[in-house]
């Protein structure tokens, strides 16, 4: 039987072994829950990279960029770290650059694995079939805070493997607990989010509409896939 | 108002600052659930040390010397790390040192602390009023499994919170979803556990009764307190 695993947050990647795994990261305030928008409305392709500043160097080559630092947005850009701006007209075909303070990171340090996909509850069940039609092992890797562990990301690895129950083993307590979590919550997640930390941190920047959208499940069929430096279309 | 926070493997210890906190370790399988016993059972003092060698240098010098590697006894020595082997007369008056795979770790790393306590759910509540009692934020270490998180102390942070809710705030995600957890398996922590990955290794040793054990609350009142090298009762 094929193996689901965890990964709380990039601060413990250390602890795994992704060479023979698909690695789906999950950033779902809000940067892969955008991600996976801007694939639905159109987008090429997308580039993650690690600064403001080459973020501005890949504008100048015609991308559009888009960055989020501390869930607030960069001047200049075209985009930010909400999904509702990647719904636009502007995106159809479009290239984009950008960084944001945890899931480029996820992303990046996950190169190694046989695939890197980009996971949200809007593409959790594309994702659930394709995990299932292939014959690797699973590791959900939380982008988290900082290196904390988040209750969003953490939400998400348990959504997916209620999904995949049937089909992997839960390697370890970080898949069992993740999933005990989701489905004690999964009734209202919005409710059962309230007290988390990033749900405070995104309050304050009123935002309450991005948060009750990146919990929706299964709107897009799009799974966007690491291929060189940039996510296509799976 | 206080704060509790978690730490939910030690590998994750250079997120926190703990230089005004007081940390309370927990390895509920099985290490600090022996050193609460054998305080409860009249021991003087414990030594964690790093290494079998070091412990067996202790030995030399008149200590009992206490050890666990990979869940296994270590030969020569008089105690393991079942808490059944220190309900003896052997151990009052005595001093122990002690090595296991993970409890020892996060008990040294966490040396920088206001004070470093043991945890378990054997004392759980003697530690919640001393923690109310005092006047510093309380992070709990939870000592997992070779890096990795795992069920049983992440259940035992949650417990602490539960008991510490209304007079600490809790500091981020890690804390809600310990409690959270705490509050979905507690009418039945045996069950709960059943399919974590400790105690599927733990049961292959047939000691079914020490987890029974060790998910018991508040049997006793002895709470341990790192002085120096050595713990002793606080």
């Amino acid at each position: 039987m094929k193996h689901i695993d965890v990964c709380l947050t990039p601060d413990l990647l250390h602890l795994h072994t992704i060479e023979n795994t698909i690695v789906v990261v999950a950033d779902v305030f809000r940067a892969t829950s955008c991600m996976v928008t801007a694939f639905a409305y159109g987008v090429n392709s997308i580039v993650p990279v690690a600064t403001i500043e080459e973020c501005r160097q890949w504008q100048e080559r015609g991308y559009l960029a888009a960055a989020e630092r501390n869930a607030r947005k960069v001047e200049g850009f075209e985009l930010d770290n909400s999904p509702f701006t990647y719904m636009t007209e502007q995106i159809r075909g479009a290239n984009i650059a950008v960084t944001t303070t945890n899931g480029t990171l996820a992303i990046t340090k996950s190169r190694s694995a046989v695939k890197v996909l980009v996971g949200s509850f809007l593409n959790l069940d594309a994702i659930a079939r394709y995990l299932k039609s292939e014959r690797y092992d699973v590791m959900v890797l939380c982008a988290g805070w900082k290196g904390r562990v988040n209750m969003e990301d953490t939400l998400f690895a348990g959504a997916l493997i209620d999904r995949l129950k049937d089909s992997f083993a839960l390697a370890e307590d970080s898949a069992i607990m993740a999933h005990r979590l989701y489905c004690d919550g999964k009734d209202n997640l919005v409710s059962y989010m309230a007290n988390a930390s990033h749900i405070r941190r995104l309050q304050k920047l009123g935002i309450q509409r991005d948060i009750t959208y990146c919990l929706q499940h299964d709107l897009y069929e799009e799974i966007p896939v690491l291929r060189g430096n940039a996510l296509v279309r799976l």
